[in-house]
């Protein structure tokens, strides 16, 4: 069996399991007080451009999520998404479980707009704010979305730009960043996410690592007490050093990018050849999700030798299913995949 | 100044005044469990034809829904309800604050339709549940609802038989339940309300009490333990007899539904004179609740002499106004209103 | 039977239900944002010789902890009292269920002492924090005490001085506190308490009101938004008028501390009595709840005319009984209980 | 620099790199339904005698904690445990970020006994229950304990009895539970704790693991969606395998028992050195966790080479330090700390 299901199918990029194995007997401090953190946390400053900025790691995205928002929120305030986002949907109502409601916005591609928040926040605090309601205090966007697409650099100053005038914090999801900041359309860097929000997220568990993610607070606000916040949510590793040293290995000599690349180009071999099969994609695939309309037929032969992941019924005899490719792709399990889709399609 | 912005302007029915008057020296024990908070429940109780069912008083609604449903759910469920509904939109977050989702279905007319309900709940519960997203557990509805329209018997017949199908709790907000049971196009009773859901409450804050919510369980999975829960979220009134005394007089000869009756009927004669001055409704009126559209001149004028609840903006010139009569309303008022508007339109 | 159990056993004061009556008509806005509530409010301001305080008013006193100390806190720091205080006790931890931890110092007579506090404080922020602990933020003392003791002056003084050190905010539940300001060695006025605490609450439920608390902001961190927190904790009432109503019949012609005394004057008289009778205290009485060793012989022949409050076991035959006046206790009553008490001992 | 202070100052048992190397490339499904986490539940199964227990795996001890009594506990319910207990001390208040409250016991050496528990619930439910107290409904308890000592066999089934008598679970937190079942004084094994507790965890963190705990629910009322909780929680790790194949290899070949043996070894050494040397125990050493009391002169000394956890202040000159081995302890590191320990004394 082939899995493009999702970009978490394999253990982690072989360096990392090299220097853990290295590391393995060395005595430290526990809970992320270590050197390798330090260090990691310095690799990350620098390809942020954010010497100022505070750096946690966590250990999987909705804790991340969950803590995150947790310790920005006060218990009336909200937090503004698309309906399609991640904790809105796939984190078993863990905001809520924080207290917090998510304040949805209609999307068709995983995305919001400036306007969206803007006629929200405006009409919220028109006489001053209205306390009947959840306040809107936080704008979360995740890219790659969920969906796959990205938010241009233009997109992402707007944003920010509503949030700062209502007194409202951005916090971009990034659990799978690196495959956004290395596709074709892509014109952000980590310090111009670093420059246009409050805190965000690199994810290591879908680009390379074992697990792991690197919470970047840029804004001093946030920064105070965080990490009672990560050790109440129960995000606080004993050995905190295991995520140090992941980091660490996928922030020196840019390994984290270079490894996206692969998820990429393998992305776009299998887009390529599905576009010229005519098969129809609901979103216009930018990164490494791609969602696809399939016949039922179709899905059931090609289930004898991959896995794909079912999102939805698209209509009686079709379904939208979801590829994914990632790090870890090997070249000739897509080339074969392309072969048996001629085929069967 | 006449109000005609909501249904809870004025005190409360002269009788119960009149009761706590008379009552106001009686030594009783406190927290409800005092003679008169079991004579309101024994009428209740008949009124509802449910000999079985536990009543308990609390003191507002946004308390009683999140008493209820916090009681109701375990923590990673979810309740389901129009994106309308008052838990949804006016209770900043109050059922968040217990933990646990709104999800929520577009509405029209604030009301859902079993078919939403059975498509969701099958959808989540396809492969035996999805432990990624909230568990749907509960349904919550108001009748009437948020935008005065309510419940046909059928229709609430067919959402407790998905909710029976899912193993889901109906829960049936009844904040204006006296105005939705004496409405002209209303075939339901209270009787039926009991035997079609798991929990109720009958509003007093809106129909004649100074304050105060009873709340019926019917469904015996939710009657252990429930005064704990009232206790903590603290929603158990010291001198409870005030609530039983309220609901004594309310229950007793009808009075209930009664004074609701003053409500529609007033309402019908604005809505009369409002259609013969082809004033637009955003929703086909049924209860106590008239939402209209009008332009900002003519909300301008009224303001001089009439308080109306300002909805939303229509289009650049005109707003969604609503305005509500209740049992206090003042047939002199109503007729010197309509008068105003026709020369104000 | 008479009852000397608790202190809300009648409704309220007659002056309260007149003003109630004679206002009953008048239309009014809701949740609080009307004349009534505004001169309470005023009232209470010139009382407190704090202008510049904030001022809001709840229904009762286990939603009104829960709303300050909800505000007041981040998730993951605790409120520090007496083992015995209310919060920690008799409110089906409902600051827990807010999510903050109850950090408890033993005492014996329900009150703390600064020096506890210091040292718990000094402790946990020895290397500038703990993050493995809930951080101690606020501080919670009752007054008078939940064991009918109150703070002297000099007491309150030295505790608020610690909050200060420590940056922790100082409330005071003031749900009897009329009682405790009209008793014998009271040195401690509003305007004292005002100016010694970040927040604290004037109860009405137990000393004259139907139902009621009035919290007083003097802590300008603690200002904002406030009104949201009431709101979601289901404390906003819809004809809030009714608290501002009884507030201002109250805090007219000091009219709450007038009643007040009757309480304190009635537990003097049994307090002498009992001490004639060599019946042992367990707390030395200062207010109007009085905590005293009965056999349970005794307890059971007073039942067949009193009802009294079981606090313990004593010993195998002894019970400790909680004997409470009020603003509505009887002369004649206590009287009568002296004489029986006189001939059962 | 030699640490002493903890049981997780190194990586992992060797044996499980290899096999995350090992496997590192293969491709499975996510969250923990793949087949190395169900083969590690099989033996785990084995392990307890518990055929139809269910065993989940979790990333960390507080996220364990709260899930298993979030999962376990409605919304008014209390936990009984230890004041010294882990939940209650050193999770930055994770119990009651879930709304649950931490009902405490006084005890000298970390364990409670029967009898405390007993009389609480006693007292509780003496009237049928009390809804204005937290309602105790699950009993915690660690073995080992925070401060090193066990529970007897006799001990855990008194407790368990109790547990029974009043519908309360038992909680058993086995972090150390390797170290637990392999010191002298034990006569328990796996099947008794299975036998005698409602769900408890082994503890995989401190006991040779990189990180994780199995979870193991023998109640059947504790089962269902319990995934539901793991994933609101941030618990589920999407790279579930990781879990699966490090209990896999600790429980293959008894390995986990075998490491843990070397942590009792170390430690009695360390024990006999210390005996001979006078320093006072405040706890009598029963596995890895020695707590002793050193002067702050001694302690100095010997920070220069090791790094022992300092507890509390004992006297104006005195410490409390623990001393903590582990599976992973060197011989020759102990040999050295016991001749430096002989000179610096």
């Amino acid at each position: 069996m082939i899995y493009f299901n999702c970009d978490y199918t394999e253990g982690c990029h072989p360096d990392i399991l090299k220097r853990l194995t290295e590391t393995n007997m060395e005595q430290t401090i526990g809970y992320g007080m270590d050197e390798h953190c330090r260090h990691a946390a310095d690799l990350i400053q620098k390809a942020c451009d954010a010497p100022d900025a505070d750096v946690h790691f966590l250990v999987g995205g909705t804790q991340t999520n969950a803590t995150v928002i947790d310790a920005a929120l006060k218990p009336y305030q909200g937090i503004l998404c698309a309906e399609t986002g991640h904790i809105n949907v796939h984190e078993t109502g863990a905001v809520e479980a924080c207290g917090h409601k998510c304040i949805t916005f209609p999307t068709n591609d995983g995305k919001i707009e400036a306007k969206q928040i803007r006629d929200y926040a405006k009409e919220h605090f028109r006489n001053g704010g209205n306390e009947h309601m959840a306040q809107p205090k936080m704008v979360y966007i995740s890219t790659p979305t969920e969906l796959g697409t990205i938010y241009q650099k233009k997109e992402l100053e707007d944003i920010y730009q509503v949030c700062r005038e209502y007194g409202m914090y951005l916090f971009v999801d990034g659990a799978r960043m690196g495959y956004g900041l290395v596709c074709k359309q892509n014109d952000l860097t980590l310090a111009d996410i670093a420059a246009n929000s409050d805190v965000f997220y690199i994810g290591g568990t879908k680009v390379g690592a074992l697990f792991g993610e690197a919470v970047v607070i840029t804004n001093p606000e946030l920064k105070p007490d965080f990490r009672y916040n990560i050790k109440q949510h129960g995000g606080m590793l004993a050995k905190g050093r295991l995520l140090g040293i992941q980091f660490e290995t996928l922030f020196e000599n840019d390994l984290y990018f270079e490894i996206a690349k692969n998820a990429i180009r393998q992305a776009e071999r299998i887009t390529e050849c599905l576009t010229a099969l005519q098969v129809p994609f609901t979103v216009t695939p930018q990164t490494n999700q791609l969602f696809v309309v399939l016949s039922d037929e179709v899905c059931d032969r090609l289930s004898e030798k991959y896995v794909l992941e079912y999102q939805e019924k698209f209509d009686e005899t079709h379904s939208v299913m979801r590829i994914c490719t990632s790090w870890a792709t090997r070249q000739e399990d897509v080339s074969q995949f392309m072969e048996d889709l001629k085929e069967v399609l």
